[in-house]
Formats: C-alpha cells, structure tokens, sequence
C-alpha cells in the first residue's frame, strides 16, 4: 500500500535525503567510513558543517551580521536558550502566547527575567493569530512562533517592530520566502522541514548578543558556539548532515521561492476542499490558516473516529489530532508531494458522500 | 584498502548496527517507513525507546531505585546539567580532576554551587588518576570522570565513598562490568561505545533528586523527563534508535562480561607491544592505562610526523593524539576488532625496524 505521511514531526523527508543518508551510513563520500563513524573535527564533517551553514545564508539571505549554529536539542532547548542569552535579571521580554508552543516558550522565558504576554489568543482555543499589541518599550526583544503547529495557524506577514524580533520557526521554515533580515534571532528544531530530530538551526544577528551580565553555563552559550563554529563540542553529526542533505535538495529544487509555491498549491486545495465539504470544519481564522498543518473536525464527533479509521486503513499517516486539541490534523511539509493531498481531499469526499 | 578505525569519538560502531540503521533510514521494521520520518509518540518508537531503558537496565544490573534517561546533547550538558539538578547555591560539590573532561565539568559546576576539587592530577598533565583523597563532609556528590579519553587514564576500580557518587562514564561506558549501584548518577555520549552523536544516556538514583530550591528550566529537568519517559520533548529519535541496536549488540555478543575479555585482550596485545618497542613511550601510569584509549610518543620527536604519515597511508585513522596532548592515541572501543590492534601493532614493529 502507497503511504502518505502527514506527520507533523518527526515527518517526511525527501526521498533522496533518505537515499543518500542510507547510503552514508554504510559508506560516507567514499571514504569507506560510516557518517557514525567519522570524527566531527575532520575536513569531511567540516565541509558538511560548512555546506549547511552557507546553504542557511543562502537561503534566507543573510550578510555577515547573521551567525548560524547547529546546536544539540530541539526548540524546547531554545526556550531556555534564548533568554538565557538575551534577557538579564529584571529586564523585560515581550511574548506573544498564540499557542502551546508560544505559552510554553514565555514561562521558560519567566525563569530569566519578565515576561510580558503581549498578545493572547487563549480565549479562542488560540484558532486564531492575535496580530494587533502593544510593546512595552523596554522590551529586549519580541517572541513569536510563526507557525503553530498544534493549532494549525501561521503568521503571514511578521509584525512590525523596534524591538528585537525572536522567532520560534520550527514548523515553518523554510517554506517560504521572507525578509529573515527582519530577525535578530530564529531558531528551528529540523525534525520539520530541515531534516531529523536532535538539532537546532539557531540564526542569530551577532549584535544582540553579550549584553547580559548573568554567567552563562558553556554550553548554553551563543557565542561560545559561534567563537567555536559549532564544534565546541561534538555536535549532533548525523542530524547535521541530514539538514545538510535537506537544504541541499531545497536549493535543488529552486529554493524558497519554489517551496511556497508548492506549499500553496498544496495547501489552496486542502482548504478548498474543506471548504466544500459540509461534513467538515475548520475552526481556525481563514486568514490565519496555517500552510503546513492543517487543523479540522468533523461537524458530528461521532463521525471522527470512524473517519480516521479509514485514513488508517487507507495509508493515511499521523493524522490524529494533537493530543490536546483533538480532531484531524494534516501537516504538509516542504517533502510531501501534492499527490498526497490530492489523496487525502478525494478520501474526504469520498467519506463525504456515504455519510451525508 | 582495509581501514582501522581508532577514532576517539564518534568512532566505530559495529558493523551489523550500521547495516541494520541504513535499512531503517529507508524502511523501518518493515513500516514503509524511515525511521527518520516516524513520530515519536508511536507505538514504533515506544518500543525503541522501551527496548533501549531495558538493556541498559539489564546490562548494569539496576533495579527500580534508578531511572534510565535518553536526553539531547552531550556530555559537555551534563556537565551544567547535573549541578544544575543536585547542587544549590552556597553547597558544596566534590569533583576530581583527573583530565581535561573532569576540569570542565569542574567549572561548569561552580556556576552552581561551591565546587571542591578533591584530587588533581594536572601536576603530572594527567598521565595518572589521583585516588587518594579526602570528601569533604558535607559534599552533595563526588563527581569522577571514569576513563579520560584525553590522557589515556581509566579508574579500574572506584572508591568508596559515603556521599553519592556521580560518574562521566563517556567513553569507557559498557566496556566491562562493574558495581552500577555504587552510582547515584551515571551519564554518557553516545558517540563511544553506544551509538552515534547526540544523546545522552543519564541513568538516576531516584532519591537523590528533588533537593535543590532552584528552579530549573523545563528542559533541563531530570524529574520532568523521568515523569514523561524521555518524551518530554521530541528526543533524538535516530540516535536512541542507534544506541538501541548497539546495546542488542553488546548483549546478543555476550553482555559486559564478554566486552571486557575482549577489550582486555585488545589492550594488553597493544600494551605489551608498545613496551616491548624502545622506538616508542608510553607517558601514562601503568597502573591508571585506559582500555579504551592508548596515549602514547616517539621516543624521537622528529619521528612523530613520519609515523602518523606511516598510519595514514596503511588506513589507521584518527590517531593522532588530542590536541592540547600531542603524541599518538590509539581508541579500541568495544567495537573495534583485535584484528585492527593486531594490525596497528604490526605496524609499530614495522617502523620500529626501519627506524631504530
């Protein structure tokens, strides 16, 4: 049976990342040496290192104000990170808490210093974006998830602001294009977009960083990793290199420009057909509808069980709802081909038509 | 050309896990899927996960007192991790300095509490373990790095002591059997003897959490990982998978017992070549020399390059000593053959001839 995977990650790679990872498992480059097996101070991990960083500029076109680091942990790791780097005892950071990941990022972020939650869509289950707040002017910096994966919304185009701007970008990186210069820091677990699990891409513009007094353990410290170029310790080699292999096939393809193309082809026809399925719904604001992940219920709750017993049985991967929010829940990253969608819509209408 | 693999770390692993990892990258236990493509709260990777707690269980005789975690990172985040969880400001902590890796956890620590360096080797650049010293009374935990991958030295067996005792088991981990339960902490990267880089094994006594007042970020938290069974957070799926097939590795090869005959046969074959060859000297104690990881010189400095030229072209890779050390480091990790040292040492008789 052909699967389909809309996990919501750990979730689809593209097939040749998949190949040439395989591949280099067993023979890395010819070297006759396993990607395991190799050191990270080697020149054939450092040309790795080095392919996905510059890879990472090119992409988001970044000059030399930007650094990017690939660091051990997800982005519950950059929770902490983060004002541990940049919010001092006593200063202020602004949070926008538009979903479980945005919630969980301030209280971390309350352990450092203040938080303020600048906007909150909690009082709608957060099936919306709340885009209009004020920033106290004191504010280090502002922290958004541009992407809300459990939700199922996503920012369109990213606030205006004086005050540093932070994003969580884990879900949505890399599927489109945007002005990152507008950041002064981004980072991403990869097991989305970018490859697998137990690396972090961090991008940080170097001037914000070296303004707290707090000492700062090693590891968790930016500009340790940046004096180090990401090899102060032995960094995460294989999630590296599949990052590596990931961005590679991205820029193979035609690169931002191309992914948001192929994002909106895929995502237009999953919300159109949601639209035109009366035995559905979406709860989520259309104009914060999120590209990657699409959130719905069946109108009947009785219906939903049966529903995803059929996408089980028809190949339909990881679409349960998330725990907490419950219902269906399709991600579609970068690697899943519109086929997939195209699959998906015409089970809906199919269940449509035998339980109208 | 057949290649030797004596690299420190990530170093060889062996050679069924690596093809039984490439089939996963494309098709997981049959899924039709890749393992890296699968979501971590499958029942798939439950299992992984499960089979990998319980070998380590079995392999260190642990009973229910301890709690065995696959964390991000390696073990330069425990080294701020553990203070981090056992030591509250104003107490104190004992650490022995015995290598560059116990003198940087050492310095992490302090970040945390009051830190006593109990022994300290650092007189003799390390080239034995100070075994002999004094705790204070009221220290939280004696911390010991059990073979330092550096230097070249290996505790062959552990002191007594009544405060708890917390060990960097990195690169000696699983190499022979010892008495676990004298540990109220044991931590390990994976990137020596149990898997690929980044993760951490970190195996807990559990009565020794819960005592600090501080409030440690969510992350970083040993309790909250235990209350969630190492899925807090998206963990390092590939790299727990990696560690899992190694441990069934270890144990289907015959468990601890039989790891230590073998690295015992392969240091003593290396040991007693390097003595018997005047060419060459070892600079370590010989009581303090570590299985795991052989230091050692050319009598000649000027024969030092040709030597190492002499390995690279006969396929000996990475040993080359550590940087801040020089010399020659030959790493027989558990996965390494005899055949491999057999190779090396007829190499160093080889140059010996030529050059003596």
């Amino acid at each position: 049976m052909k699967l389909h995977n809309f996990n919501s990650g750990p979730s689809i790679l593209p097939q040749p990342v998949l190949e040439e990872a395989a591949r280099a498992i067993i023979n890395f480059n010819d070297t006759g040496l396993s990607i395991l097996e190799i050191g990270h101070r080697t020149d054939w991990f450092q040309e790795v290192l080095n392919e996905a960083v510059t890879s990472v500029k090119q992409l988001m076109q970044l000059d030399d104000a930007y650094e990017v680091l690939f660091l051990h942990g997800g982005a519950t790791t950059q929770f902490m990170q983060v004002p541990m780097n940049l919010l001092d005892d006593g200063e202020t950071a602004a949070y926008c808490d538009n979903g479980i990941w945005g919630n969980k990022a301030a209280k971390e972020a309350a352990l450092f210093g203040n938080v303020q939650v600048v906007a909150d869509s909690s009082d709608k289950k957060h099936t919306y974006i709340q885009k209009e707040f004020n920033i106290p002017g004191n504010a280090k910096y502002l922290h958004l998830t541009s992407n809300n994966t459990v939700e199922g919304t996503q920012w369109h185009s990213y606030p205006e602001t004086s005050v540093p701007l932070v994003a969580d970008m884990s879900s949505d990186i890399f599927s489109r294009p945007a002005d990152f210069k507008k950041f002064a820091l981004i980072y991403a677990g990869a097991q989305k977009n970018m490859g697998a699990a137990g690396v972090n891409l961090v991008v940080i513009r170097k001037d914000v960083l070296g303004k707290v007094l707090r000492k700062i353990p090693t590891i968790m410290n930016y500009q340790k990793h940046i004096d180090a170029g990401s090899l102060m310790n032995t960094p995460p080699v294989f999630a590296v290199y599949v990052s590596m292999l990931t961005l590679r096939w991205i820029i193979a393809q035609g690169g931002l420009a191309e992914m948001a193309e192929r994002n909106e082809a895929k995502s237009s026809l999953f919300y159109h057909t949601l639209d035109s399925l009366p035995l559905f719904t979406g709860t989520v604001a259309k104009e914060d509808r999120s590209q990657m992940n699409a959130v719905f219920f069946l109108k009947n709750p009785a219906l939903e069980v049966p529903f995803l017993d059929l996408c089980k049985k028809e190949g339909m991967i990881g679409v349960k709802g998330y725990r907490t929010v419950g219902g269906v829940r399709v991600s579609m990253y970068n690697a899943l081909p519109l086929a997939s969608v195209q699959a998906f819509c015409d089970l809906m209408k199919q269940f449509s038509s035998k339980n109208s």
